[in-house]
């Protein structure tokens, strides 16, 4: 059929005026890519065009349709439990899934979470769970798939059976300056979540200085698109923005954070946490089914934070994927940091802005991340930061505590952490932190969907 | 030095945020990837945003000096004759460069012409004159070099010791649809012209439906452009805007193209294609510093062909390079078509229109130039188009003769010339043909090279 064959030059150069493709020609585009026939060189000036030009709703569906099925996809099968997920943009401190999917499973629903590896200034799920002893974070989909059938709930890393098309498009990307487009951010996260066979997302999208994208238009813009995706392969998707001006919980380090979500589960966590974890636990729980109502859902996860089946869920995931699960008793068997430094405050104040870009970015420094992809990272290492925007402090009061390898690492990482800590006089008036739980974006209604389709349709940079 | 270092992912990051890259910055990166440090796919995004982006005035500098030292530069010298040369943006039935170089060289300036072969609907210069048996239209640079010393002139293609990174980059846009960005298109055609050593450089910038950039706006862009490229290189350009919503001449086809070429030589070729060349030999007389003004410019220049020197000129260089001189007396020495058919006007009307880019396809099809780089040129068939907007024509009578290897192409041929003419009755009011020339561009002020530059800066598509 000629009007199917692979037209690389053709399909470049509508992009480029901003002409939509049909959706057979943007797939061929990409299957061609897949295959061979289009170059590294035609795909990189395709997706900077898609920078500036965006890509419709049926170029959308079109290309996370090629990009899903690239690799493996799971079936969510025809009984239940409903499988539900949930996924964040990213942000520093952020350990929800680690209270959260064991929670949700202990209710009734499957969790069945893929994520990547960290990346740039905030950690990812994998390497935190990597911090317990001889946890194997990457599952092969068959071994996924049987976990979730026998434990409801797994763990794990995307590995090279899923969507490996969006693993090449993306180290694509991030080598031509094509990282940053709400329509491929969304496709890329999109296909690797429909390949765990869903029956629902909840997206938790991260807003404010610490988070990929900072601009909250921006931030809705790629929650509506990734609401569309959804849609347009059956899975219902529902978006909470939450605030990521500073950062989430206290710990900001593998083991650490890993500690502090047991105690999480034990109802016991930093009350952030607790709260972000609860309103996206009730989503997913409504979603699955499994409750009524949020009001209902929230009630039963607290329920289950407070009689011990969420943590012994979490004792399961990790028994399952070969981990030392004596460490939900004993948190003192993750790897310690030998030095611990204490960062008090200069003067007396009001802590009125947090850099969060800067904590993370001081966090990988120390090793709790990697800057590049073959950096080795050290589970033990990280911050506890116990104050939060708005917080008084007197002067020598304590701030954070620098947890390090050596006194070295140590000293550079206090000295980071503080200037990244804004503290200014009491009567300066402080600027308002960003709401903890912010929008709840959902697209339950055709005009919605079609809303969602223009935006994504317009969007570029 | 850091500063210098080849950063890739931020040279294309920062084009593509619209922010002007220094230009060593742009230097190193074009000369990282002339090294092949910087990928194919990074050089391809980076063009596909210069697309949308533009070039700064110093961005445009840096590149054009990046691809101009990528190769051979032929030095202008220091003593007498000037060297000025004049490149069209092309266009169907264009062969003033036949006539114009010569012209020019016989009254003691220097035309070191170098030029492309043809491409898309136009055909080039050297493909034309090697319609003339024996004519070698490469040389190296040193045989270049000696030829100008001697004849005064020389017309071959750009070899591969000229521009090479033009070459490169030039083959990469032709696949990732970056061809048509202004600054691109301007850096391409001076980094080629900067290459021979010019003192100075007409340009013939064609408008209309069978130019390259059919747009006024875009082609005054382009104009200007280059302008300001030869400015920063200590070249004076001048621009005239000519008309290419008709053939230029009557005849389109290689060997028919010299023939025609070589009556103007002897002041009798068609009045169009005799007035482009006067004007553009005027300017470029005076920039050669060998008349005072454009008047006494013209006079010397309708002098020379008149009294035979431009024709000898032409012998001479075709002699030069191993053509059969004996052509400009006997243009019967050219290849012939074996079939000639008369395409005739099936009603009386008057000639509205001319689709000059449908004109220029059909010839191409009927073996004039290529579509394809290893097409194989018939150097005899063509069109000889006696017809030109706003004439009137009987029923039945003339407007052109096809000239072809087979009485299957001959009527292919005739249907589509037929098809590209448009004629109207007497009674609907014509469209008026654009002005044979149009405006002179040039900028001998600050002021004007000021504006040529935020021209440049703010160019996109």
């Amino acid at each position: 059929m000629e009007s199917r064959a692979v037209r690389p030059y053709e399909a470049i150069r509508r992009k480029r005026d901003g002409l939509a493709l049909e959706p057979d020609e943007l797939r061929a585009f990409f299957e061609g890519y897949a295959g061979g026939e289009v170059g590294d060189y035609q795909m990189a000036a395709f997706l900077m065009a898609v920078h500036y030009r965006g890509l419709s709703g049926a170029e959308l569906d079109a290309l996370v349709d090629v990009m899903l099925h690239s690799g493996v996809v799971l079936s969510r099968g025809t009984a239940p439990p409903a499988r539900v997920d949930k996924h964040s943009t990213g942000g520093v401190g952020d350990k929800v899934s680690l209270v959260l999917a064991p929670l949700v499973a202990s209710l009734g629903v499957a969790v069945p979470m893929m994520s990547g590896r960290g990346l740039g200034h905030t950690g990812g799920t994998a390497d935190k769970l990597e911090a317990i002893p001889g946890f194997r974070a990457s599952l092969d989909p068959r071994a996924f798939q049987a976990q979730i059938d026998r434990v409801g709930c797994a763990l794990a890393v995307q590995t090279d059976e899923i969507a490996p098309l969006d693993r090449r498009l993306y180290a694509l990307r991030d080598v031509t300056a094509t990282v940053e487009s709400i329509p491929l951010i969304a496709a890329s996260i999109m296909s690797k979540k429909l390949a765990e066979g869903l029956h629902a997302l909840v997206l938790d999208v991260k807003q404010g200085n610490g988070a990929f994208i900072p601009e909250p238009d921006r931030a809705r813009e790629l929650a509506r698109t990734m609401i569309r995706i959804g849609a347009a392969h059956g899975v219902e998707v529902l978006a909470r923005l939450t605030a990521m001006d500073r950062p989430l919980g206290w710990a900001v380090g593998n083991a650490l954070e890993v500690e502090e979500s047991i105690f999480a589960l034990r109802g016991e966590g930093p009350p952030d946490l607790l709260e972000v974890t609860l309103v996206l636990a009730a989503d997913m729980l409504v979603l699955g089914g499994v409750a009524a109502d949020e009001r209902s859902a929230r009630a039963a996860a607290e329920r289950a934070l407070r009689d011990g089946r969420a943590l012994e869920k979490l004792r399961a995931v990790i028994d399952a994927q070969g981990g030392n699960a004596a460490v939900v008793d004993d948190p003192a068997i993750l790897p310690q940091a030998p030095v611990r430094t204490t960062v008090v405050a200069g003067a007396a104040g009001r802590v009125t802005a947090m850099d969060v870009r800067a904590i993370g970015a001081a966090a990988v420094e120390l090793g709790v991340g990697r800057s590049k992809l073959d950096d080795v990272i050290d589970p033990a290492v990280g911050f506890h930061i116990t104050v939060k925007p708005g917080d008084e402090v007197a002067a020598g009061e304590p701030l954070a505590t620098v947890f390090a390898s050596n006194a070295g690492t140590a000293a550079t990482a206090a000295r980071r952490l503080l200037g990244a800590i804004r503290i200014s006089s009491r009567t300066e008036p402080a600027a308002s932190p960003l709401p903890l739980i912010g929008d709840r974006i959902a697209a339950h209604h055709p005009a919605d969907a079609a809303a969602a389709d223009a935006a994504a349709a317009a969007s570029a940079t």
